[in-house]
This record gives C-alpha cells, sequence and structure tokens, in this order.
C-alpha cells in the first residue's frame, strides 16, 4: 500500500444516449480517463467513444457472493483512484436524479477520495425535447415532479397519490412500464381525470425513439399494443397532447400515434 | 416575399452557465448559426463562445409599442427562418422547463417553419451536482418536484402548499429568492417541520457560485445575511444536508456555511 494521494474521480451524467447530448465537460472526460466504469443504463453509442486503450469495466457484472453490487462499485472507485487512475463513473442520464451518485460520493469522502460531479441532460428533459411535449407550458402545467415507477425487491409504490394527481403539474414517470397500468388506476382513484393525456416514449432522443400517446385511461392497453419495452419513460399531463403537434423527431412513418388512435 | 423553404430553427438550451455544460450539439450549432437570438438568461460565458461574425439579438430589448416580448419574438424566428438563416434561439438551461420555448415551437409550427429542440442541463440538476445536492438518496427523498418562486404581474403563488410539503420529495425552487420567506411560511404551516433542510445555490455551476444551507426557518434569514441576489436556485429537503459533506466545489474560503452557521 502506497501513501500516494488517490485521483479524483468524476461522476459523470451520460444524458439520455445520443452522444450529441453529452455535455462538453463529459466527453472530454470520456476521452481523456484511464478507467471507465459504466453501467446497463449508458448507451452503446456513448460507449463507442470511449477509447480502445482505455479500461472498461461494466458495473452491473458484479458478484453477489463480494457483497451487493452497489458495495462492490463503491470499494472498485476507491482502488482505482488510489493506484492513481483517471478514473470516470459514467452512468445514464445526471448522475444526482435516480443515478445512487450521491452514495457513491459519500463513500469516496469517507475513504479519502477527492470527487467531482458533471450533471447530465436527464431522460426527462430528453424525452421531452425529442417527443416535442414540454414539461411546463402556460396554462396547462406550471411544476414538474419526477418520481421512479419502479421499486427493488418488488416494493410497493408508496405514493401521496391524490398529491401526483395534480392536475397543473407535470408528472415524469421513470422505468414507468412495469406498473404503468396500477399507476394510471391510482391516479384515476385519486381524483385524476381519465381523460387526462399521457405519454410513454421508448428510447428518447436515439433513433430508436418510439412514442405513444394516449389518456390516463388508454395509455396502458396502447402501450402494450404497441409492444413498448424498457427503457420508457411516461409522461402525464395536458402538455402530452402538445406532442402530436410539436413532434418535430419522430419520422411519419415510425409514429404510433396514427396506428393506435 | 420569396416562396423558399424557411430553414429549421434550434431552440437551443445553454445549461447553466459554464460553457464546459453545454451538449456537444448546442455547442456546434452555436459555431455554425448565423443568427443567434438569445435572453437574459444565457451566461456570459456562453455568449463569448459566439463567432464575432454570427448576428446576435438580445431577445430582452423588445419595445412595449410593438407588442408584448414574446410576440417579436415568435415573429422574429418566423422571419430569420424564411429569410434563410441558420437560426439557433438560445435560452438558460432546458427550453421546455419554464423555458417557454414550447410556446415558440407552436408560433413556429403554424407558420410552416420547421424547428428542432435541444435539451439541456437545467438548473435543479446544475445546482445539485454542484453544491453536493442529490435531488434523489435512498431513505431521504424519491421524489423530484421543480416550481418556480415568481409569477408574472405579480400574481399569486397559488400551489398546494400540503403536497408541496411532502417529506419525501426534494423541492426545487425555481427564481426562489424573492418570495423565499413566503414559501418557506407557507410549508410550515401546510405541515412541513420548520428543521427541514434547505438551500439556497446563487449562480451554481459558475465560478460565482454561493451556497448557503440552513432550515425552512432559517434560510431566508441567511439568505438575506449572506446577500445573495438572482439568479438563485433554493432546494428543500433532507438531501440539502448532504451538501456539508459533498461540497466538492466551493472553496473553502467562499463557503457561507461556516460563517452563517
Amino acid at each position: 500500500m502506497t501513501t500516494r494521494q488517490p485521483t479524483t474521480v468524476f461522476l459523470v451524467g451520460a444524458g439520455p444516449g445520443d452522444p450529441d447530448l453529452l455535455t462538453v465537460k463529459a466527453l472530454r472526460l470520456i476521452q481523456e480517463a484511464d478507467a471507465i466504469v459504466y453501467d446497463r443504463l449508458v448507451a452503446e453509442e456513448i460507449l463507442d467513444l470511449i477509447p480502445a486503450e482505455t479500461t472498461r469495466i461494466f458495473a452491473g457484472k458484479a458478484s453477489r457472493r463480494q457483497g451487493t453490487p452497489q458495495d462492490q462499485i463503491n470499494a472498485m472507485l476507491v482502488t482505482l483512484a488510489q493506484e492513481g487512475r483517471k478514473v470516470v463513473r459514467l452512468k445514464g442520464g445526471d448522475p444526482f436524479v435516480f443515478g445512487r451518485g450521491s452514495e457513491e460520493a459519500l463513500h469516496l469522502v469517507e475513504n479519502g477520495v477527492p470527487f467531482e460531479v458533471v450533471p447530465g441532460v436527464t431522460a426527462a428533459m430528453a424525452c421531452a425535447a425529442y417527443s416535442g411535449i414540454p414539461l411546463t407550458h402556460r396554462g396547462l402545467a406550471k411544476s414538474v415532479r419526477v418520481i421512479t415507477g419502479h421499486r427493488r425487491d418488488d416494493h410497493a409504490l408508496d405514493f401521496d397519490w391524490r398529491a401526483l394527481a395534480d392536475p397543473e403539474t407535470t408528472l415524469v414517470v421513470y422505468m414507468g412500464l412495469a406498473n404503468l397500468e396500477l399507476i394510471a388506476k391510482e391516479l384515476i382513484d385519486a381524483g385524476a381525470e381519465p381523460s387526462r393525456p399521457a405519454a410513454a416514449i421508448h428510447r428518447g432522443s436515439t433513433p430508436h425513439q418510439r412514442t405513444v400517446i394516449g389518456t390516463l385511461a388508454t395509455l396502458p392497453e396502447k402501450v402494450r399494443n404497441a409492444g413498448l419495452t424498457a427503457p420508457t419513460t411516461v409522461i402525464i399531463g395536458e402538455v402530452a397532447l402538445l406532442g402530436e403537434t410539436l413532434d418535430w423527431f419522430t419520422p411519419v412513418e415510425a409514429s404510433d400515434q396514427e396506428a393506435h388512435g
């Protein structure tokens, strides 16, 4: 064990998948790193930017026998920094929005490893921009709320549904596919109109993007019929209807809006 | 009047101010544009990247006599596109989060002008990353809500305060300075603990960043004592306390945490 100063670990948001939507800083760090620890949500197109000589470590391959995957990632980041490597911890979207970046940062602090956080374009903004669905719009939505529709270990979704049902707040649901039917039902039971517009955006901002627009009552079946798979982001609120007018991105023939209208 | 096809107008998020936090696409569009229409919230450091030969139009200079400023901006974008100019409409943060980008997009659609939207790093993620305050964190916050603390023409802040007071949701307030005292009071009246942590981040991600951390009860006075001015973003929730441990960015001597602790 040497006593050299550990290097700085960069916790970097990789954005939604389109390499053009990386920040300038993220792109530079990816190109200059010695080692990049990345997870499942980082798009293939982003990984293609990593120079051939850089060490790539997929954080999803952790073995249960060596503790939780998160413990192993934490330990790995500390070790790499202590070895003096230029370390980038690359996360889909933004590290501080459902990215567990702060858990890794706390572990680095506890081990005396300096770190920096590089924010990224999170899925809410990317899916909004590329589906033509604004998150706020005068007269339609004056606030935005972001939740995740998935719980680890099959825990129930224990939200205050009445608060989520607020008609003037755009609700964005990350990983919203598996529980979409339940979420729609809970919102309607809590007072939301079944006719409230809602949209599901699969792989927003990428060439694989597919958008389905419906209502709280119809979206779950429309999404099933369209065969959307994860990752899919759901946007619920009056603004979703604007996607029919402002969708500048989807090629006409690829749109599901007509086929399932 | 010619019948040529109008060019595409790019509605581009400029991010929080640090040029390094522009997306790769935004930087390229800024460098290739013929004309850039920008507003008050775009940082000087970003404007410095505009080539000298590019036409710069400050959208804040509109005259009341020619209709509302927004009407004039809308009309200007259409005219520039009809002239065949490569037009970038540059907005602070993200165009679809309190940016009125969708109003401009609707006007472009109505006038047959194609457009694209380029998402940006919005203040919530930038201030979170650069103050070390995660927006979500296991056991502390499972959802994020973003509101604006300012209303045009002195309209009242008419929120469902009980819903905003949810202890498991991080509340981010844009333009939160002028009404900070009122917001804290409403949240406490609606059931939030006065001891709930809260932070104010002035010019997050820039060299001018200043962070003040307190509680709902103490933050308004601490912010006054520190002399923070706009633009300041407020983050309310248990996560704010993590900023004391995870602030990797503020030089120690510039921190207000000790001076007003």
